[in-house]
């Protein structure tokens, strides 16, 4: 394995890859070739045709969370069509869609794994950046093709267009299995979602497919007749507003609160009834501040929640097909993509950059 | 009733009461003439044997929670024998033995209510320092009778001693019920308890009765022995030792954290297994911090509790019974409880006091 690791990224592997990576945590992509394993029994190998931008690939770009190592090329929104499969592969047949989200491994042995919540394993190896069970780095979907075991690949709804769908296996997992596991999936609750970008927009569309009464909170009035009209928000709470606040305390069955800036929670713990569940699936670096009494007072809750195992990913893409839900793109050539991430981090963008990786990625 | 207010406490109701009352924010008790209502339709009246001391009984005489009004006679863990009941009482008759908490009212028609949840009501009245729904301040059981509305007032099983049980009232339930409520009370749990004082000790008993494993976390390694030896806990943490905590990291379904005092969630939270809740029972005062990222990447909780309903205290003081469970108390006279409330400061007690009310009130 040591004598793996000391070849270049082009040369590790069988199979060529081309993508584009960021070389430090200046975070600046740029071209770059390296190497795939070759399909395995188990594995599928697809090209890839959009890669969604999500948030985090900023983050990571720029080490801004201390994990990454260079080249890291970046990328876990990925739809594609299938090339080839190995002979043990069930799931999946050439010329099928398909999609990798945010893992590419995990120890199928852990209580997580066994609970199809790999996303919980200690072990679980993510899209990129990580160290696979094979001792390589993993390179993510901003390249022309991927191979991944096929319990890690699901099958793309052949209803729902490439593009738009791909944000869904990450930002669109994010926020469904949250709605599901604490309960606020059901028709006639009444929720929060607080942010309004990424993954907030993709969480008013799922909340109001599962019947449930919507409140979008945002800093930004200027997001309200985008939040009501254009996504079927029932309501809409500009968050710095004291009385628009206290007109709606204790009516919230549960928020999910997608912001990853400091912010004060206090407010938000008061939208909710008793028994209300404040569910943070982004995380901002510093602590936030949690007064304890609040909580008490109506046994209230803090949680977290973060993506989603394979099967529950699976789901919620049937899900979407099935009420042709999908995210709102801005689609770009991969040349853009240095200019993207400087919008992204001005919020410039609704609400999801996606790479056309097949038609303009070139490997020259 | 304006005119009913203006009267003295003494001269307001029919039945003539004494007890220990605060004058001021000093917080000194001394003796107190007032008055309690008759006996209404559905109220028992019944004699005070017992009262515990709660920590809240020292915030409130101080006013250390700014909602405090005087004169202020504390006392939310009482128990005694019925002496009188209203015409339509169903549950009670004379010479029963009778126990009242942390609340007299509640306006049962709201959705707590309606869940049996008048612990979140919004309107409940405490059992002290309250505005009862005829308008009169409540007064707690340093006191040598009480008047209670039936469904406030909890049969007490015959097999419990009235001294030890009475901490039950309010201690016993702020633990029992978020136990229940969390699912921390299934047979081969984990869960950790967070300070051994009044709460916590009663916490490790009703976890072991449970079938729970138990460790005790606690600041000071000479609660050891007591933890394990005396009360049954599993397994004991020192909270400021790295190395244990490290030891012990991610092996807990559940925490029920009792301290009052500023702390670090962090610590807690790493114990805790994916899916783990970390229940907050004592009521900081500062705004504790929360590294969100921690709750994310294990679908972990930190929520809150706050004492329960009368049916589930109902049922918690039975399953007390059941299972012998009562307080670790040290039984003094009234005119003790200046003393008591300053050995109270300094948490110089096991685990709880109890005012021997019957025997050393006197009303001269």
């Amino acid at each position: 394995m040591t004598s793996i690791i000391k070849k270049s990224p082009e040369e590790q592997h069988r199979q060529k890859a081309f993508g584009w990576a960021a070389r430090d945590a200046s975070g600046v992509l740029s071209p770059f070739k390296f190497s795939r394993r070759a399909t395995g029994d188990e594995d599928v190998t697809f090209k890839v045709l959009y890669c969604g931008i999500c948030h985090s690939d900023l983050h990571n770009i720029k080490n801004e969370w201390g994990s990454s190592t260079y080249p890291l090329v970046p990328g876990h929104e990925i739809v594609g069509i299938v090339t080839e499969v190995g002979s043990k592969v069930q799931k999946f047949k050439v010329g099928d869609r398909v999609g990798v989200g945010c893992l590419v491994g995990a120890c199928h042995s852990c209580d997580s794994c066994s609970q199809h919540l790999e996303n919980y394993c200690p072990k679980m190896v993510l899209t990129y950046k990580s160290i696979d069970y094979d001792g390589n780095t993993t390179y993510g979907g901003y390249s022309d093709i991927m191979v991944v075991n096929e319990h890690y690949a699901i099958h793309f709804p052949e209803n729902l267009p490439l593009d738009a769908g791909a944000p869904l296996l990450c930002a669109g997992i994010t926020v469904y299995s949250p709605l599901k596991y604490y309960g606020l999936d059901k028709p006639g609750l009444h929720i929060g979602v607080v942010g309004l970008g990424g993954l907030g927009h993709v969480a008013v569309k799922f909340a109001k497919a599962f019947g449930v009464k919507v409140t979008v909170i945002s800093t930004s009035p200027a997001k309200m007749s985008e939040a009501i009209q254009h996504l079927g928000a029932d309501a809409f709470l500009v968050s710095r507003d004291p009385e628009q606040l206290q007109g709606a305390m204790g009516t919230m069955d549960g928020i999910i609160d997608t912001v990853s800036a400091f912010h004060p929670l206090m407010p938000l713990i008061g939208l909710l009834k008793s028994d209300g569940k404040l569910v943070m699936v982004g995380a901002p670096e510093k602590p936030l501040e949690l007064a304890v009494f609040p909580l008490l007072a109506g046994r209230k809750t803090v949680a977290g929640s973060m993506i989603g195992g394979l099967k529950e990913t699976q789901e919620m893409i049937d899900f979407a097909g099935k009420h042709n839900i999908t995210a709102d793109v801005e689609v770009i050539p991969m040349d853009y993509v240095n200019t993207a991430m400087e919008r992204l981090v001005k919020a410039d963008v609704r609400y999801r950059f996606v790479i056309d990786i097949a038609n303009t990625l070139r490997a020259d």
